[in-house]
């Protein structure tokens, strides 16, 4: 043991306990104040380290890493307004549990409120948007709080992974000198050969958080209600655990029940072509007839609250009995029509119920099916009127939906990308995976997290974004390259917030630049500036070519589509009028009984 | 009055009321849930309003526009992890005393925790960083409302305004459909000719804030301590009252004190050729001989905390009663040597001691003035050896100092930029102001702030800055070219963090790559994505002439110079060699009594 300064022994103890922990990646932003961590980090060994020059962009790194991998990502900045831009990927890893370890090294409480530099009252920052907050001791070599380190390191990435997952937050106060000491972390001994500096008290062998299972008479409940059901309806909303699509396609089989399958769900991407599983609703419910003659009796959610619209709506007008399974307390329902709600992990209490179902006797499902079916098809017609040249942005996701290739993960930007997936997103391949920061839906951070996706190794990653969202985050492409990895971003450019000429605003020409925000931001110089490939596209096939080329090559490209606001609001009107007309045509030879 | 959606009246009277408190400008990013005040602020029509499409560079602009216009500026966007962006910016102002008005929409009450899209938890979102928040009632169109919402108008103002400056915070949700009336707002009927459309009750004629002057007792004591001391000395830290400098060198005269002003005081800028001004203390009180043979037996404080070690160190060491004016509590004293404190505004305070004190009997004040003219004279000497070509970066400031038109504002980046400032910039243009974010001295957002600034019209500004710190806020280009301001950028360029190269981290190679972040951002390209002007030039003249023409040009012109951080370490280590030497061969000459 070599002890450059003894004091900062529970750092390097604390480091090594995290990664006992199950820590395992670590988003570092350079600093001075940090010191002890960052050099603990770097000396451990044992750590794959981000390092991110940017701190929002790492925050949101953190938070997309941490998405796909399931592990929790531990971030470190220096004191300050560093600190500071951790806020925006902390309120979205809080609000769609994401476990995060964000570590901010501080002045010592000697000089708070005193004027000294760089020093800003850091207790407490992230208000409610982390589930614990440790305020450390300042480091004294002692015993005790070598132990109190140890034991914080568990107990954080405990609280970070236990049900729901989300953030927490380590502050800690460092005194000058600031290196820490060239010893061995207790209890590290094994893996180095090197004697052990204390008893290594605080550290777990191991931890288990608890199972929020459904209770018996629960799930017998719930079972009733389904097979006494005669047009009984599954939702699933975004959610990302892969075991629930299988078990909720057999509780689906078993009901007799169509799944209306948010992009986000998993279930779409995952089984997209089980036929229990609807894609178009977004398109098709917009009409009341639909909506009415297909109304469900029993309504079955689970997820977050999915991107339609339409969908929100009908679930909000149906006068069917809606059970809600949801672990997160207080339970997900913006339309206050939940009646019978079980708190309880989704993929268990699916499984359970699924199991004490009599044998399936409503066929009543096909009706969904078939209408979703012509939907597609008159879709899919519709879309292919608009020609080989690229116009309606739309259009992209069924592209996508044939091109991706199996494996791959498809991020999404909010605003428009994510809506427009929504309604033509149906894709072939299997095991996709469709993320998007949907918890509180920025258009902040959103490179960040598809290049934290990208870091997990997790499949090849595919960007689709808007170019305010890009612009928004740019600097993130820095991270792409520095680190070596592979992302293909789809850079729809519309120039500036395509989503409002959707909206009411656009009826107000007075004030409607303040809404529509033109620019001339040059995205091939700004993606030269990172060293990232760039290419310009404005056919489909051109497109698919480009895309192909880009994910073999790997590395960082950046294909571009122009497309128009104005346009897109009228393609998108002369799609879902064509599917109307088409499900009207279709109408009589798909009537009939319930079962 | 055209009533789209009469609930929403309280708003356009909000937005009346702020301007009638004093606001001129608003930073908007754009966003749906924010129509109201949006649309609003656009109708108004005496409001500037800056589009800024990224809040974290909304947030800066506005606290440099604050902070260069003196003037309260208000912030706007949209619900969810927008607002979280402006966290950075909000510490920097809440510790650096910058009046700011932030104004978040929110999703209304009923769809808070019940998973609805982009709901975020929103109510003291900024924890102890504003001085005030205020949660708004969902306007309902009645009287009562409208009242209150112009009563909060003046009332936030005044929060932010009153001594010391700083931030508030105003959540207000609101309910679809999101369009405000078209009504002229209450109290504003005169302006537009249109009747009022309720009493306007709420809003002021005018509000007056506490002016915090000293009691009499305090400017008799310290009158007292000054008259009494035959070595006193005056240190004033960075703060921009245009106040201050003059006061605070009648003072000086009246005392016989020389002044040791930060780069950031405005007094060294202001009145860089007063006699009483010493500007190089940062290199000559390096040597032990100097720090005690020009010991003070009086030390009197103004402004924050100096941005020199060295002068900190002395102030720590040094024996001196040590009186501290400021108007902060708890006052500003990271060395907990203040001996007598007076919480009161140093300008009249300062004004008042003067006044009260004898005609001044010390010349000892020609002593430090003596060291501090050898040592410039060696400064200049010792830079003028690194020959044309540019190497070490510290010589910039000097060359600065000489270049710098009449009037001119320099913002400086933190890290390496306010440092070398420090040792090196003794301007001879009258009437400069020399600005930076030393509140809480983060590197993130200062593009930002110089473009705020810079909107704020009130000279030519010129920005010198860090490669990683410019990195760190590129976007901020795009509000530059958008808005058609004029900011003149001196990047300097040595790759990645070159103050770590300075500091003990240095010696360690096993972890310094951690530190000093390499990197390969092409900023020709980055300059050129948002179309600014972009030069690289490796020799003093050139730069000089580049950069009156670009400050002659207009708009924005980004100019790099290459530096190398490990030369830079060397260079320094030299010109504080060649000052000691040079002030140890006038030593003799130099010596002599008090008076």
């Amino acid at each position: 043991m070599t002890a450059e300064n003894p004091h900062l022994a529970a750092v390097v103890d604390f480091v090594a306990a995290l990664y006992q922990s199950g820590v395992r990646d670590v988003c570092i932003s350079p600093g001075s104040r940090s010191t002890p961590l960052v050099v603990s980090f770097a000396r451990h060994g044992g750590y794959r380290i981000w390092t991110l020059l940017d701190e929002r962009s790492a925050g949101f790194f953190a938070l997309g890493l941490a998405r796909a991998s399931g592990r929790p990502v531990a971030l470190l900045c220096t004191s300050g307004t560093a600190a500071g831009n951790y806020l925006p990927a902390l309120m979205e890893a809080w609000a769609d549990g994401v476990p995060l370890v964000v570590l901010t090294a501080d002045r010592p409480p000697e000089l708070y409120a005193t004027g000294s530099n760089q020093t800003a009252d850091q207790r407490k920052l992230y208000g409610r948007y982390v589930k614990l907050d440790f305020d450390m001791p300042v480091p004294d070599g002692g015993e005790m709080l070598r132990r109190h380190a140890r034991a914080t390191a568990w107990r954080a990435v405990a609280a970070a992974q236990s049900y729901p997952p989300g953030p927490v937050h380590i502050n800690w106060p460092f005194r000058e000198p600031l290196l820490p000491p060239h010893h061995a972390a207790a209890g590290d001994g094994a893996r180095n050969g090197v004697p052990e500096a204390a008893d290594g008290r605080g550290g777990l062998a191991a931890w288990w958080g608890p199972q929020p299972v459904p209770p018996e008479a629960a799930v017998a409940h719930v079972a009733r209600l389904v097979a006494a059901s005669r047009r009984p309806l599954i939702v699933c909303g975004p959610q990302d655990d892969p075991l629930l699509p299988p078990a909720l396609l057999r509780l689906a089989a078993a009901a007799g029940a169509p799944v209306l399958a948010d992009p986000l769900s998993q279930v779409r991407s995952f089984a997209g072509r089980d036929e229990h599983v609807i894609c178009h609703y977004d398109v098709w419910l917009r009409a009341a007839r639909w909506r009415e003659r297909l109304a469900p009796d029993l309504v079955l959610r689970v997820g977050a609250a999915p991107v339609s619209k339409v969908l929100a709506e009908s679930l909000a007008a149906w006068p069917a009995r809606q059970v809600v399974i949801d672990p997160v307390l207080p339970w997900r329902d913006p339309w206050f029509v939940a009646t019978d709600v079980v708190t309880a992990h989704p993929v268990s209490t699916i499984a359970e119920v699924a199991a004490a179902l009599p044998p399936a006797a409503s066929a009543w499902w096909r009706r969904w099916r078939r209408v979703d079916e012509a939907a597609r098809a008159a879709v899919r017609a519709a879309l292919a009127t608009s020609g080989s040249r690229i116009a309606f942005e739309g259009r992209l996701y069924a592209e996508l939906a044939d091109w991706l290739p199996d494996g791959a993960v498809l991020f999404v930007g909010n605003s428009m990308p994510v809506r427009h997936l929504d309604a033509y997103f149906a894709p072939r391949a299997v095991g996709l995976r469709v993320l998007a920061n949907r918890g509180v839906s920025g258009i902040d951070g959103v490179v960040s997290s598809a290049a934290g996706v990208a870091a997990a190794g997790v499949g090849p990653v595919v960007l689709v974004i808007g170019d305010v969202s890009f612009y928004h985050d740019l600097g993130a492409l820095h991270a792409v390259v520095r680190h070596g990895l592979s992302l293909v971003v789809v850079l729809v450019n519309n120039r500036g917030g395509g989503i409002f000429s959707f909206l009411p605003q656009r009826a107000h020409p007075d004030t409607f630049s303040f809404f529509r925000t033109e620019h001339d931001v040059s995205f091939a110089h700004a993606v030269a500036a990172y060293g990232g490939r760039y290419a310009r596209v404005e056919d489909w096939a051109a497109l698919r070519r480009q895309m192909e080329h880009d994910l073999a090559a790997g590395g960082l490209s950046v294909i571009e589509i122009p497309t128009d606001a104005e346009q897109d609001v009228a393609w998108q009107a002369d799609v879902v009028r064509a599917v109307a007309a088409a499900l009207a045509d279709g109408e009589e030879g798909e009537g009939g009984g319930d079962a």
